[in-house]
């Protein structure tokens, strides 16, 4: 345990299942963070993801499917609490619009969209910095695409501090040794829930049957030989790394056990270790997603943890800036 | 009484004493409608109050100091809740950037600032809509400068009902017989909070000496007679209007009553007029601002009788946007 008054924050978009890159990358060192630290926060920002259009039912049962995902890794969700988006005006009154305007996410994510995106896809950035101060967390665990906003937080943080009086600690950015998981059907690119090729993706929730058929699909190379060579042969060793991943071998140990195997045999056999890994996860989600009312509170009880968190924080906040 | 459904929604932000302006302009009128309709919320903006720079001491103390002001007027306030700012962050995801950047007072606001203003400033005709909208309010008096504002309400509201289903009320401006009191040295601006000269602008808790020095030195010109004559003569008509509106009479009226005086002795009626007016109102208020802990309950009081109403529709609100 590291000391105490250290918190971890982190929140997930209830939007899609899970893939293997987001299980690999993210949801495994959520695990281990759990053990490491006195206070962790995992909230599921639903209000995060109606900065891009949703549809209502759909994302409804999003949010349960996250939680029962959630629930199955091993980790106990919350939901958003009043006090982020109380939090979140405050700190929207400490930034200018430029600040926000040149982060790069705002930039590509608002030229995805036929006009221009909307004021909270420009403004979510300072939702998430609410997010994480609200528990006055000083550590966020963080992929390497989120470095400009943890940026962002740091820097709000700095401003309230500033103009108010010490009060947020600054939050260092956790880089956990993400494994980056690529896509099946093209090793350059990162694995993605929003992949138009269903084959490049592997979800938590896939059946045996088609984690088989992704990765009998797998591009990788002619050379049959398995070997893991990143740079030169990206295909076959993205099996490699996920392999090593899920079955908890080096990347030597991995290489070593596909003596004798053409890399099309090796995949068969990455595929059923993915299977065996997901196995019992799938099994509790479906288990879980029996069961909404216990969903439900499940995220009813997170979420008053939360708050009895968020709230003592919040008043003091209240105070500093002369609000009642 | 107007019939039930019907919820009428004002705001008022906590900084600076009300003046004679914001009185005959705007409280009264608040009174008025608090028998006029079934449900009428009157809340004290704190967080729209920070869009500009503000000292928290100072902030806090103004904030009790509105209270005693409006409870002396005869009105009981409330402070914004929660459901407040988690409303304004789903409206904010259905407005675009250049809509909010259009709107004349973010632009004059904004100009005034020696940097850009904050987002806060920006984005803040949405929390404005939020806390109208969270009511489910169908009635919003307000001033001139405010309808470019509630057209965007509207459209807030519209932008909803568009995506969730007809759910708000679109809310009607309610354009109060504002009485336009004007500057006592410049009667060609509005009598304004922040006016630099201390002598243009007669607040609430001034004393009767304060009162009778700014009146005995408001610009009129030099005729000697008094009439009522706005666009020839707005300084001695500003002083008939404001005869009228404090001592209940027609313009008419007051203009009668001024037979055989000049400018001059008509100035002093006119402080004595005010004076009479604000003596009871001023008196309460001294009493009430000896009791610090029974404002801070009757906000907290308000506060709650406002949750009872905007719990619920934000209930709905999450069920058709499907975050729960």
């Amino acid at each position: 345990m590291k000391e105490s008054g250290e918190r971890v924050f982190s929140g997930i978009q209830p939007t899609g299942i899970p893939h293997l890159g987001n299980y690999l990358g993210a949801i495994e060192s959520w695990v281990k963070l759990q053990e490491e630290y006195d206070t962790v926060i995992y909230s599921i920002v639903d209000l995060h993801s109606i900065t891009v259009p949703q549809d209502p039912t759909v994302l409804q049962q999003s949010i349960l499917d996250m939680t029962a995902v959630l629930l199955a890794c091993g980790i106990n969700p919350e939901k958003i609490v009043p006090e982020h988006t109380q939090l979140s005006w405050i700190l929207t009154c400490l930034v200018r619009l430029p600040r926000l305007q040149h982060l790069h996410q705002w930039k590509a994510k608002a030229a995805k969209q036929k006009h221009d995106g909307t004021v909270g896809l420009l403004t979510y950035p300072v939702l998430q910095a609410a997010d994480i101060l609200c528990y006055k967390s000083t550590h966020v665990p963080v992929g390497e695409d989120q470095v400009q906003h943890m940026e962002l937080v740091q820097d709000l943080a700095r401003s309230f501090n500033q103009k108010y009086g010490e009060f947020f600690p600054l939050p260092k950015s956790i880089l956990t040794s993400m494994k980056k998981v690529k896509s099946l059907r093209d090793p350059s690119a990162k694995m993605s829930k929003s992949d138009p090729d269903k084959l490049a993706t592997v979800r938590i929730t896939d059946s045996p049957e088609e984690i088989v058929q992704k990765f009998r699909k797998a591009v990788t190379d002619f050379t049959s030989e398995v070997t893991y060579e990143p740079e030169s042969r990206a295909g076959v060793s993205n099996m490699v790394a996920i392999h090593a991943a899920v079955s908890g071998l080096s990347v030597e140990e991995a290489v070593r056990s596909s003596a004798g195997m053409d890399t099309a045999r090796y995949k068969l056999l990455v595929a059923d270790a993915v299977i065996e890994k997901f196995a019992p996860i799938k099994r509790e989600i479906e288990k879980l997603k029996m069961d909404k009312d216990h969903l439900r509170k499940v995220l009813l009880v997170g979420s008053a943890k939360a708050k009895d968190l968020a709230s003592p924080v919040f008043e003091e906040v209240k105070k500093l800036v002369g609000i009642l």
